[in-house]
């Protein structure tokens, strides 16, 4: 099996990216399968990694303020940023794929990649919004580009590291993370764990 | 113009539903319009109150931990409940209409809301998570019964009432953002603002 | 009885003072008690209005990030800025008054603060830090100034105006709540509620 | 030298207390000096661990909801429960000393324990209240008992574990961050370091 992770460079006035980071520490080979990491940058429209020989790909970013590791459920088909880009763009409500679907759900097992980290001793939540940034973005492209093919695609987001403000986690908690996320991607090839990691609001 | 607006009953323990508070005081016309609300019981699978008249629908809900008015964006196609609803129900991941798209956006002015919220001196933001609850669930529900007709259909969170905890706004106070939001749907029958009301993750 | 108010100007960039506009409301009688009102610019040593005839004295200063009025139950003796003041100032670890008391409680009701504001519908809480900037530092002086006389004085934190960031309250709210506050500074002139409105940390 | 480190049993319906899993991991020896574990029991008027050959005592304590590890600055002459303690007790308002000072100030080299949990790469802030809890009492009492003797004292509130909550720390990262904090109590034997740790509020 064959994974693509990506990860996005510095934004929005930090220094540091944990995602970047985090992905940076990967180890080559997780649970039998290759891991293979592109660095993205962070605006909209950038080309995608080759995903021809991809099972699977798991994008990571930034989510500053939340405390927890976040696969994401779902990804929307607007871009409307608070901050401008990497490249000084800042759309504000247009649709990433013109006449695209309103929304795709991750096609990786989202439930299984919490219990695992979980299992790893960290903290961890399903997440039902992307947001509209850079991130959203991707996930969206990745799942348009991957739609009817047998690539899975997903995201999640990681919290600050200790240095940029709270919350936040260690890089080294992230990177054990995103193996425990990726050992349950290749633990789990078909469909996803049935359990409660819904959110009232 | 007639405008349905609905609330919730209370659930998950409290004794009270600040939507419901606030949608209660509710004059019955707001700038030119009708107001009709209705009360929607908390659970999955509920009737939906009659739309036939109706050129706009509005919905409201209580967001516990949101210290914002916050009219939601989009409504995802899936039921997943970390708390039972208030018939016992705690679906974990079923869609809400088989084979429906993934997500409707809301087809009120959500920015605009925003904006008339604000300038009512409210606190007000654009979500973009309903979360995967019974609001999700009627937001989707709404957008699908109404999707290609001339109704105009969209949700609202609002904080808790400060008897159920921090952060809150007194319920007066949500009910004049509540005025405010369908000041805006009266006054912007077409389309909505363009305005950066996004989120990085 | 005459009643000392005291309100900062803005600081920390932030162009109002939620404080400032809600003092600016007060009537000038409430409850009976004469209510006279200072504005204290925003920096260490700053001179105390005149305390000579004053019953009590009632500081109030912005709290960004709180959600809910907060009467402070002590003042400590540091000087320890994490930004300067308005006149350039960043004490880091000097004491207010060499060789006073580590801390003063403040000799308002503050318990009857908290439960007159949440019987106006308001959100209250006691808090056990006043920080240690400029709040600290003028309620820890005036408790000083204060001690041994018959004139009692306390400290109220109150959150950002909605136009600063979230979570806040509107100013007309903050106004409501110095009203009752300062009701039950008038209604109890000789100690305090017996209430449990302690917290764990 | 000689450290006594303390840690407190669960309470508050939890079933473990990070600070007592992270205390139960410490080595016994650290920088040279001998490290002497008890554990307190969550109540009022526990007997405090013997002291006299200690050089300093680290008291470690639970903060649901903080993200950080947090030195307390001061702790306050006041017990003040919002639950009760684990024998049943809630005092609402009794002084923890009669007649004794306010507040005692932290004797441990507060900052530069800050600084060394940081530098080993952990989220950590000075905080300015222990609460008026048991942590509070024990941080007093411990002061109290070493005022005037050459025995330093003080507390660190650490976050919940990941199983408890969020936000949430590992307990093998708190446990690194306590190891932290101690290396810095034995480097810095005669005052702390100067710098800005202070708080708005």
């Amino acid at each position: 099996m064959r994974i693509v992770v990506t990860a996005f460079d510095p934004f929005g006035g930090q220094r540091v990216n944990p995602a970047q980071l985090a992905v940076a520490e990967l180890p080559s080979r997780i649970a039998g399968a290759d891991v293979v990491r592109f660095t993205v940058p962070t605006r909209f429209g950038a080309p995608l990694p080759d995903l021809k020989r991809a099972d699977a790909v798991l994008c990571v970013g930034q989510a500053g303020g939340r405390a927890q590791l976040t696969p994401e459920r779902v990804a929307i088909n607007i871009d409307d940023a608070s901050i401008p880009d990497n490249a000084g763009n800042q759309p504000t409500g247009t649709p990433i794929v013109e006449n695209g679907p309103a929304a795709y759900f991750a096609t990786l097992p989202v439930k299984a990649m919490v219990a695992a980290i979980r299992d790893a001793g960290l903290p961890a939540a399903l997440s039902n919004t992307a947001g509209t940034f850079v991130c959203n973005h991707l996930m969206y492209r990745m799942l348009h580009a991957t739609a009817g093919t047998a690539t899975r695609a997903g995201f999640i987001h990681v919290p600050y590291a200790p240095e940029q403000g709270e919350p936040s986690l260690p890089v080294a908690d992230i990177t054990r993370g995103l193996v425990a996320a990726i050992e349950a991607i290749v633990a789990h090839p078909d469909g996803d764990l049935v359990s409660a990691e819904g959110a009232t609001h």
